[in-house]
This record gives structure tokens, sequence and C-alpha cells, in this order.
């Protein structure tokens, strides 16, 4: 079906010529033949690049141009080298261009291995060839793990754990569990249980201004699986979703799971740039965005462009997932209220899912989060969630809604709002006092870690992954802003965690920060 | 694209020429065009169902001759069949062939509504357009949702609730949570926690005589997880999988999901037909079994079919999935060891994921389940979790651990088994004595369930769908048998579920299900 094309190894830059496709079933427009033709290109720089036709550090050809070459999109280009760079097959450099990978992941040289290579088959772990995985399957066995290292500084997004009333909580799962209530143990609703929709209802009205019946409340395992139910849903393979650029990763996975297009959209300092977005795909399905406070980044998204968004989501029918990952934790300034609430009032009952979790509340190990859906998509959610995961567990749920009922909740999140702010104080003083020169910490109204910028005299010596390496090393969990990034990075930084460690852990934490990147050679 | 032919309303029978499709895209030959041509047959015969020129009632060409119309293979027609039929615009009437639905859903005429229907947009509940889901989303939305009725007889599947010991099972939840040890609050291990993995493995060694190693046993929400998750990462969409005909429905949800081509495959009295399955599509990737008790015949499957369908996915490279969903609960026997346990010592670790799940043996609504992986995939699973669902919920795990490490579980399991064997026996005995002449009610070695034959007296009266109806119109809940089908059901009966209900409630709801069949008319 392709037309293959000989060109010499290691060519430095690599040929229109060689990269030509054939899309004489796509070229009838239309948004499936644009996914169709983004797999043929993502395909056939996939088999050069492991075919050793197009060796690492060859620079591929601007997407733009590359478009005009084959008279398609620029939009089916940058979404085949959005997929082979999230593989790991190429890779983006700021402000130069994009490469094949400078070093293939070892896994990716064995996707076709040569008969020699397969000999030992009794090994005892034996390795599946790649090729027994389906293609979104290699996807999705490339995804990163977090981290799952011992608390630590700086570790981001895991609160203080030493602070949660584990008596209360346990006296509440032991009292709904000994003699449990109605039909508790049986097959529960698919929404989740009433008290708990309720409990978090009321506390989404009056604390973010989320508009909503208890009924529009349904019980996840977290944020993936709302993102989850709505991309199998509400998108079909091939269809585009906005993503946020930098953004939470960690949301990406039910996307791909789901065959969508991820589109990486810029933010700026007011959010999410609509107008990049129309520009880079108008007709998406879906835009995953953090309005209240923009993951990593920390920016709250003005309210000009709260506008914006949903007049083109309204346009276009597209759908909007809300992610209000920690608006809990707001130190100072007025909190916008949340995107879903502007929106909840329009006549077809709004395109925002709002959604959230009580990992950075309670605890991450939970596993509890909720999906405040469009009062015409409750029946349709719960229908495709009785098919996909029938009910969440019904262990920990009573147990949540009396800690919300019986006022822990509110009482633990006033608790933990102060310490953390003074947390994140003690950062600020602490990078100041040891890390001048080298990273600029400036402080943030809300949520549970700040982003330090590289100096240019640091940046001259290090960029952020090498940073972030070294930090590593020295036992500190600091993750690099630019692994963030789905495309080439436009920033660098180190994302500090604040919530998990005490004054005196930030405190020798930023010493040995300083000393590893004050280290030269 | 495709050719508009008219054809008169309410024909009788459907003229091959109304149903033509453009293949000219997908002639091509592999199996992916298969997968193309599958859909513009569903989408063709929609269309028509949906303008009415396929009216109620309409009988459909023979899929044999359609596909020799069409010059396609028959799996391509009868997987477009399958998927009409599970949405509800077809049926299949055993022995008599395949019809255009005698009363189509509302829903279905909304698909697409005409501009005068859509004038009320301000209702309070607006519905959304269908349209705005996606096209599997309008898949999954149709997915009918399990009986949520309060406890009652012949509920199948579900275990008597009012013999668990809650006060044991509230003691190791309290006792667990007060102080927790190491990192239990923190994020937890995508596979799950350590002690509980080991004593499933140790469990399924003794009992199931499964070969593995606890690093292979993933814990889940349940079994849907497990095949969504083994969907994904094993199957791209269009690749084909073969589920039991007559199956377990709940099992489909993630596959739909996935994109996969469902073939039901019959099961004859050794289990899943290895021959048909080869016939029907030789090439699929999947294939998801009950060989320890078929669901819900109860057959079981016999070592020379276990071998073909093991000697099956050696040769093609294919998956099975073996869902051993009631295999604690065997009254007479002696059990054969799990599929798994016969393929775990191949040269690449086997080529079985075998799925269980705590449901039946402690209480519905624990949603903890777990797939004891072959060693290969154990890490691209795990990566793929990661990316999907993080990791499970680390509430519940270790009571459940302890539960089991302490014995409760093992003693819970022996005095079920000897209460279900009581009550299967009760329900043996009542049917004999108030059902004769209306029912066949065969005793069973093992499960939660009997199916019950209509006899030919009734059948001639009743089909077992209009059985099923009045006996839920009297407060039972006895399902079809047919609707276990996904094509034109073969066999006719009812479930009857006997492990949630006590000897006179089974008793007294055998007499009032003897009542409503008897009436005539």
């Amino acid at each position: 079906m392709e037309q293959m094309l000989r060109m010499p190894r290691r060519d430095a830059v690599a040929s229109m010529e060689a990269l030509a496709v054939d899309h004489s079933n796509g070229r009838s427009a239309g948004h499936r033949d644009d996914a169709a033709l983004y797999r043929r290109i993502y395909d056939r720089i996939r088999d050069l690049i492991l075919g050793g036709r197009l060796g690492p550090g060859t620079r591929l050809p601007a997407s733009r141009a590359l478009a005009a070459e084959l008279e398609c999109s620029r939009t089916s280009v940058l979404a085949a080298f959005a997929q082979l760079q999230s593989e790991g097959y190429i890779e983006g450099r700021a402000g130069s261009g994009t490469f094949v990978s400078g070093v293939l992941p070892e896994q990716l040289l064995s996707v076709r291995p040569e008969p020699a290579q397969r000999a030992d088959r009794k090994r005892r772990t034996p390795e599946v060839p790649r090729r027994h995985l389906s293609q979104r399957g290699e996807v999705l066995a490339r995804y990163a793990r977090g981290p799952r290292t011992p608390a630590t500084a700086f570790i981001p997004g895991v609160p203080e754990l030493r602070a949660f009333p584990f008596d209360v909580w346990a006296r509440l799962l032991g009292r709904t569990w000994r003699r449990p209530a109605g039909g508790l143990a049986r097959h529960g609703d698919g929404a989740g249980q009433r008290p708990l929709r309720e409990a978090i209802a009321d506390y989404l009205r009056v604390v973010r201004a989320v508009r909503c019946d208890w009924r529009q409340v349904l019980i996840t395992t977290g944020a993936q699986q709302a993102v989850d139910l709505a991309a199998h849903l509400l998108l079909d393979p091939g269809d585009a979703a906005w993503i946020e650029e930098p953004g939470y990763p960690g949301l990406r996975g039910p996307l791909i799971a789901a065959g969508v297009e991820l589109v990486p959209v810029p933010v700026d300092g007011a959010g999410i740039s609509v107008t990049a977005g129309r520009r880079l795909a108008p007709h998406a399905r879906l835009a995953v965005v953090t309005p209240s406070h923009q993951y990593p980044l920390g920016i709250v998204m003005s309210l000009a462009r709260r506008l914006e968004l949903l007049d083109w989501a309204h346009a276009e029918k597209a759908w909007i997932v809300e992610d209000d990952f920690d608006s809990e934790y707001r130190y100072s300034g007025r909190p916008l209220a949340a995107l879903q609430g502007l929106d909840a009032a329009a006549p077809d009952g709004g395109r925002v899912l709002y959604v959230g979790s009580f990992s950075k509340v309670l605890f991450p190990s939970l596993r509890i989060g909720y999906v405040v859906l469009p009062p015409a998509l409750v029946e349709p959610v719960l229908r495709a969630r009785a098919g996909l995961d029938d009910h969440p567990s019904a262990v920990a749920q009573p147990a949540l809604a009396a800690f919300m009922g019986e006022g822990h909740f509110a009482a633990h999140i006033r608790r933990m709002r102060t310490l953390y702010a003074g947390r994140q104080a003690m950062l600020v003083t602490a990078a100041e006092r040891y890390l001048s020169g080298l990273l600029e910490v400036p402080a943030d109204e809300a949520g549970l870690h700040l982003v330090a910028r590289l100096t240019p005299a640091l940046a001259a010596r290090l960029d952020d992954r090498q940073a972030a390496a070294r930090a590593q090393a020295a036992g500190l969990v600091t993750p690099a802003l630019s692994s963030y990034f789905l495309h080439a990075p436009t920033a660098q930084g180190l994302l500090l965690g604040y919530a998990a460690a005490n004054d005196g852990e930030i405190n020798r934490a930023v010493k040995t920060l300083a000393a590893v990147l004050s280290r030269t050679g």
C-alpha cells in the first residue's frame, strides 16, 4: 500500500519524498479522513525510524512544509508528530525543530525483533514480543508510572498524611460496616450512594458555586475514570481533544485508550489559548482544562477566556472537562467560581463536566473522585458505566459521607489550608536564602506546589531535566516542567511540592537542592 | 458515498439491492477492511430502519446470502447483525431468521429527530440529541443496567448477605486504618498491595491449580476492569474477540468500548466450539471463556476442548481470558483445574489471563477482583493501568488480606457451600412438586443458579421473555436464557438463582412462579 522509497542511512535531514504517504483513500476531505491520514503519516515515519532509514538525530521537515507537500492539513502532521514524540521516537527541541530521538529506548528497537534476537525463549520472565500488544497498547505500555518513592520533599500533589485524623476515619469505617444499612453490601447504584452524592453537591454548591443537583454527581475512582467515561461516550476514535500545554499527563492515558487525537494547546497568562485551539483543531470534540489553577503553571483562567472557551464549546457542540484538582487550597485572593457554574444555566444544560477528587484532601489511596454531569448526560453515562465498571465500591462511601456530614471534612481542610500556607511561605523564604542565583521561586495564591524557574546562569549549565535528575540522585523529587509538555517544551522549571514536607524537611531539602545545583561539571 | 436505492415502505422482505453498500475502499482483503465493511453494513441497515425504509417486522436476507451478494465475508455480515441486534434495531427469531424489531425502542426513533420534534428545548432535564454522543457512546448508552431490585428470589449471582460476618469485616477495617501501616494512605502500587496479592496467589495455587507467583496478580475493581485493560492493551479497534454464545453480557461493555468486534461462538456440550470459532473468526485476538462452569449454561469445558482452545491461541498468538466467576461453589464432582494451570508452563509463559472476583464470596459492593497475568504481560498491564486508573483503592485491601490470612475467607466459603447446596436441593424439590409440566429444573454440580427449561407445553404458550416478564410482574427476578444470546437465541429457559433466598423464600417463590406461568391468556 505504501510507496517504499530508498534513502541513504543517517541522512541528516529527512527528504520529503521519503515521507510520502499514500492517501488516495483519505483525500475526500472531512475529519475522519484526516484521522486516517494522521495514522499513515505516523506509521510511515515510525517504519522509517525502526528500519534504520531515519537515523538518530535526523531532522524532520517542518510540519507546515510537510503538510503542504502531502497536501494534507497541518493538524494531521502535528498529530502524527505528537504521537511519535509521546512514544519516544522523535523529540522536539525548542526553537530548532523536530528530530529523530538521539537515543532510541531499547524497547523501541525490539518492536520488530530480528529472528536471531528471539532465541532465548526460555528465560524465566519472557518478554512479550511487542507486536503482541495492540498499537494503542504499545502507547499505553509506555506510560510513565508516577513516583512511588517514600514521602519526601518536593513530591507534588501529595498532601500531609501525618495530619490526617485516621482514628476518626477508622471509627467511621467500623461504624458503617458493623451492621451495614439497607442494601449497602448489595450491588450498588452505578452513580454511587445518595448520602455521599448529596454531601458532595452541597459542598460544591457552596464552596465552588457549582450549579447542580445531587443526581448529577457520579462517584468515580478518580479523575481518570471520569475522563475515561467521557472520552468513550462522547468521542469516537480519531476525534480531537484539546489538552493544556503544558498540562497534567495523568489525564492523557484515558484519551489515548479511547483513540482520541491529543491536541496540545498552549497556555498563556489567561489560561488555555482558545485562539490557538481554534487554529490547531477547530472542530475538537472535547477540551480538558484546569481553569481554577492551571496544572502545573498555576494560572487562573480569566473570565474573558472562560467565556471565549464556552462560546467555542457551544458553537461546536463540544464538551469541556473542568478538572478542579486542588481548588480546596487557596491561601489568598478571591477564587473565581467554577467554570461549570457559568455555564450550567445554558438552555441545553451546559457543556461542562466538572471533575474533582478526594486524593489531595483525604489521602491518595482512597481513590474516590466524582464528576458533575450536565443533566442530559446523566443517564447515558450511568449506562456506559454499568457496561464498563458496574458501580463504585461501597466500602468507603458511607464513611466518607459521614466524614463530610459530621464536619470532619471542613475542619480538616481549614487546618490543612493554614498548614500549607505556612509551608509555602517557608519554601519561598528558604529559596530566597539558599537558591538565589540558581532558581526563582515565586509565591502562588493557591495549590500544593510552586514552579521554580531556572535563572539564566543555571540554565546556561543545565536544562530542567538534568536539574531534576541531580535532585533525584540526592533523594529529592522535583519533576522538570518540560516533562509536562507533549510537544517541544517552551518553558523550563522545577515543580516543588511543599504540602507533604514539614518546615524542617523543606529547609533541609532546599539546602540539598542548592548544593546539587551549584555543583559544576 | 452510498448508493441510495428506493424501496417500498414496509417491504416484507428486504431486497438485496437495498442493502447494497459501497466497499470500493474495503475490497483489498485483510482484517481491517472487513472491520470497515462491517461498519458500512451496519450503517446502511440502520439508516434504512431509521429512515422507515425497512419497516418493523421486515425480514432481512440470510447472512450467508447477503455476504455472497456483497462479496464479503459472512463474518462481516454477522458482526453487523450482532451490533444491530445488541442495539435493538433487529431481532433474531430462533429457526426463522432475522427481522427488523417489531417495536423499536423510543430512543432509537429519536436518533435523528426531525426539526419539529426539537422544539421543547427548555424542559427541566433536556435530552441530549443523541448525535452528541459518539457512535460507540450510543452503543454503550444502550447498555441495560442490571436489576437493582431489593433482595428477592431468584436473582442470579448474588450471594446470601445475611450470613456474612460483617462484625469481623468492620473490625478488620477499623483495625487496619486506625494507625495505617507504612505507605497505606499514599499512592499505592498499581498492582495492589502485596499481602493481598500473596493471599490470592496462595489460594489460587492450592484450590484452582493456578500456576502463579504473587507478582502476577493484579488487583482490579472487578472482572470488567480486567477485560477493559486486556482489550485496550492487546487489541486494536476492529480486532475480533470470541465470546461465548450464550454468555455473560457484563463483559461485552469493555470490549465494545475498546472497539472490539464481538464474535459470538456457540457453546456445545463440551464448551465453546473452537471449530465454530475458527470458522467465524479464525484470526480473533482474544477469546473470553468460562471453562470451569459456563455462564449461564453451567457446562464444564472438556479437557479435549481446553487443549483445542489452547492450540488455537498459541497458533494464532491470541489471548484467552478465563473468567472463573463462581469456582468457589462446587457441591459434588471433582472440579477440573483452571485452564490457566494447563498453559502456564508454556515456553512463552502462557496465553491465559485468569480473572476472578470477590463479589460472590464476600459481597457485590466490595468491588475487588483480580487478574493473574502471564509474566510477560505484567509490566505492560501495570503501565497501562497507571495511565487509565492509577491504582486500586487501598481502603478494603488490608482488611481483605487479613480476612483471607486469618481463615475467615475459607471458613465462610465452607459455610456457604453447605448452605447453597441445601438451597439448590430445595429448589429442585420444590420445582418437581410445583412446576412439573411447566419447567424442567435439572440440578447442577456447581454455581449459584439453575437453568430451567420450558416444557413443550409451556413453550407452546409463552417464550422465555414472556415468562420472565410475568415473573417480574409478580416480584420475581428470573432472567430469560435468550437474553444471554447476542445473536438469534438457540435455546430458551429461565435462570433461577438460589443463593440469596432461604428455603422458605425459595418455596414461596416457586409457588408464585408456578401460578403466573400456569395462567393462560
